[in-house]
């Protein structure tokens, strides 16, 4: 078979390198372009990730980057013709994304991590396994916009792990409302300039600009229906506080639920458990043996030790309890790796799904 | 006036510390007597803190003891005769405190930060300010008890950061239900052996065993209502999931309360700021400037910058905003000194309004 | 005692900071003008420390501010008169410096935290209490630069701690070389962005630009002979490694000294105890009690224990052993306040000590 | 081939869980008995592993043990009989060590990481592909002791990949004296209890008991010449100071060389690189690639990012440079993985290397 042709657009900031690292191996893709902003233009992608002033080598991931990878060269982002390509995955910031996406589109699908789309009407926020449905809207998309492509961004790297659990029980016992608390892991704040080390040694800061609200609207609408050409957010009452620990990789998110018919931590922790065969079913290359993993061992999930469950793909439940507020109510704490299954890598996993299924 | 003469038992350890620390220099107590296990006894207070066989000095509090303590004897926790002391401050663990802590309330007034007694029906779990009322069931624990002294634990420092923000709402608004997250500090599990380092780099413990049902116990004892010789526990459903982060001291609580009559969070934040004048007016050495002190940076509070806000005596408030899921609910953020408020300094404020009232 | 007039020059970024909170309860200098870039210029000095996009209170020193501090209006540096002034403290970058410290010092003196001048042979590098005679070589600058004022850096933060345990240890035994490594704290990387959290949580960064070579020229230079108008440097060979760690304030370094006639364990601790009498003699406000405290617990000095030895203005000393190496070697670990003695409270100590002898 | 039989000796310990990890896929050995204190004598590995009073699962390496590995039954260490197995590897304390290993030598290969053997002049530690020739003194070692196995211990970690990067340079320039610092990660001091965390945070701790006259003694050893049935200890002036910082795994040492013949930076770079190719010859399935990497990023090597090069098993070389001190000096920074190379995985390397030559 022959691979389809990918460009990464933001290919030398840390989403690009994540990137890089699920792409450079991939059976299905191949990367076939790299672009950046016009100061690393020109040189080859080894070439622009080295700091000029100090010699620093600025590759920010576990993985090592394939030598193949480093003579690639970059090109202007602002200047790129997409149009022979199969798919464009963008890790730009949201207010260069605005601008380049619907550019690619014209011509290419583009899986995004930016959220600047995501709640555009006739876009969908895609969590494979989840909402696998909404992808429809896709074509209305592009009927409506009148391009060959079409954007399809992935949730906030917060809403991912929690709406993955969310939905089995959204599914068999519905969902009242949803009270959440997460302790975000640095690498979600990135690296220009990210956290800087002296705000967060021996703190916590309990602020997160726009994660509150990214979170409640992407999961209302993640969770919500499909029909007649349009999305209705689920009618779920959802209220988050998101705090920043000094934790490298890896959301860890305490949940209290409260279910409409009720359900017993049996119940929950086999919903949990037996989520995502359907998924599992379509052998897509990135996608985790299993969507939920519960650890009985009362003193998990924990990021450091629980993140890279699944090669990080998986989504890691534990103490599931009854609630004492609400009366049908559970409650649990998940870690999910936010720079994997809660960025490129779930994009990645979101063009597996769209090329199977025919969209790419 | 002549001082008050203390004895701290379980001096050596870290709460011993905190206590010496609290009364080395204070107004209305004199340390008159330390004493600590078998191992200790016979020693000066400055030989015990010296490991023999490394040579460390093992002083863990940022305040430096005075000369005059480090030359005390320390004495046999197990043989002291507290009969003429007027106040034993107790920091030895919950199974130590079950046999001494009866023997010397026999004589004397115990306060302590131990939790073997909290659950007794005839034992309040005082907060100054909060439910100073409650003090009054020292009475019936005397006479039904035979003793001339008293215990008096204080709660636990989770349990008391919230327990002061709840109680200035409860008053007002009523409150229905509350659901609380907790990060808690290190130092809230001692030394012996604490939390290991390797466990908390770069890692959340999801899980504080048993402090959750003391959370939901003693906030709802605090707040309960003191008729008749008996306290009725305040009728709140309470949920907590109570964590450990990578910080050193200052536990931080995310809060969701449900009050019954509804408040704007201008209500609230006013409810906050006004609260504990009580107190205030009877200008115990201890006591904060203000119980609560409400932080209007959205990054705020945060455990290294306020944990010692008002010499770690006051509650820092933040990021009070509407609820979502609950439709007469507000949240917000809190940060309490888990050592100081939350420990001996808290202990010793218990101290200063018994002798004020007249128990001591 | 009508107080000095001082300009902080680069006040809101951290070292400006940290030289508000050194003077703003000053008995001898007064807070007369504040000044900083033209983002800053026009607003009060509270308003120009409130981030305007998120609200946040740019605020970073431990002590607060003081309220009559925020009311003072910032002025634009490239256009301020320091003419009426009677000592300017620059806490602006090197870049900025060059430009800047110049015009002031025509008029006024410049104590100053910057590099820019500090290997000029007509600019001494003061350390009060071990290089005070090189202060002589102010006339010469003045005489030469035809300046009515002067500029008086102070040493690199790293240099400071060193060469003030090597100067007592020089003036007795002599010194034939010295190896040092040091583990140096994040607030020395200031926060523009200074250092980003994902790159130090879990880890050593063993390079710091420029930081070897400052430390190496600063040293020989301080412990120079001052005569006839210039500084010959020591003849010492240094050799240095300069690392980052995960600390928030106080550097901490291991060095190795070969002295020139030996030296016993007891002698080098003798030598270290005792020094620091002249200094003391003078009665400056801002001097520590004691230029160097030797602890004798194995385990220390330990940044976070030790760095705020008397205000931190004291080095610790501590592991004070004969080396293995140099035959006339002793070896020993020394912790000092990085932005304490070795920023903007070093500063104001050296402006005290210009104003004892009559340079300010 | 059929597979050697190997004991585990302290199998649930830290070093004893890294070496199952190294073992359970091993293609030479297999683990036919695992034994530790009659604490866990009975159970099956993996209920031994549970925590019967919290129910947490203690397993502390990233890699998973194998579901076979968790059905082997725990045997009593005091009571087994190695006699029919092909070697044991211990990874009991120095206390347990001094009892155990010499029974189990009796009549089997004892590799272990303790260090109550390792200054026995009949003893070797080795280092494969450093002093691969003093294995030879295991034949004195039997000879003298009656055994048929024998007794090999591994160096302290932090031996380990200092003496790797000298190796090369003493064979190539001579070697007359060392300085070093390390800044050693906490997976070093085990976790009974390890170091506590609220010790290290924000902090460095400068001493390590033991640790450098360890590192001194195993150095010269290991660096000897094997003649006639002895090692001489090399002849090499050496002085370091051990210090532990707040990273996981993973050893940073500062080292200052002064040869013999003088080199230059090239030719140090020259000889680390081309060092192992011997070892590498072997075959040996544990050995790295490469022995040293040598990494030109001013920046590096650091911990987190350079631990795992080469399984662990590499020790990478960054920022070498001339030195100041030493006239034919030359300085650079290591990075070795102290639970990889440094311990059990290092203990593995040394039976494949002794399987190899004939001894096991």
């Amino acid at each position: 078979m022959e691979k389809l042709r990918a460009a990464v657009v933001g290919a030398t900031g840390v989403v690009g390198q994540q990137f890089i690292v699920a792409l450079q191996s991939h059976p299905w893709f191949e990367i076939a372009c790299l672009a950046a902003s016009e100061r690393s233009a020109g040189k080859s992608y080894g070439e622009a990730l080295r700091d000029e002033r100090t010699g620093a080598f600025r590759w920010f991931c576990d993985e090592t980057p394939f030598d193949y990878v480093l003579d690639v060269p970059v090109e202007n982002a602002d200047k790129i013709d997409v149009g022979g390509l199969d798919v464009v995955f963008s890790a730009v910031e949201a207010d260069v994304a605005v601008e380049l996406e619907p550019k690619f589109a014209k011509t290419t699908p583009v899986i995004s991590t930016a959220s600047a789309f995501r709640y555009d009407v006739d876009v969908p926020i895609l969590v494979p396994g989840v909402n696998s449905a909404q992808a429809e809207i896709i074509s209305v998309q592009r009927r409506k916009r009148g391009w060959k492509g079409f954007i399809s961004p992935i949730p906030n790297c917060t809403t991912t792990g929690m709406v993955i659990t969310l939905k089995p029980l959204y599914d068999r016992f519905g969902i009242d409302c949803v009270v959440m608390t997460s302790m975000q892991a640095l690498s979600g704040a990135g690296r220009s300039p990210g956290v800087v080390a002296l705000d967060i040694l021996d703190n916590v800061i309990p602020y997160i600009p726009k994660e509150e609200e990214k979170v409640q609207m992407e999961t209302l609408k993640i969770l919500g229906r499909y029909a007649g050409g349009r999305i209705t957010p689920a009618d779920i009452r959802l209220s988050c506080t998101c705090t920043r620990v000094n934790v490298m990789d890896g959301h860890t998110e305490a949940v209290f639920v409260n279910t409409k018919k009720g359900c017993s931590v049996e119940e929950a922790e086999e919903a949990f458990k037996s989520f995502g065969s359907d998924l599992a079913g379509l052998k897509l290359p990135s996608a985790p043996e299993r969507m939920i993993v519960v650890n009985d061992d009362p003193f998990r999930p924990q990021p450091r030790l629980d993140r890279n469950t699944c090669d990080g793909m998986a989504t890691t439940v534990g103490r599931i309890r009854k609630d004492a507020v609400f009366e049908k109510g559970i409650k649990y704490v998940l870690v999910s790796h936010n720079t994997k299954m809660g960025a490129a890598k779930g994009a990645v996993l979101v063009a597996e799904y769209l090329n199977k299924t025919g969209y790419i």
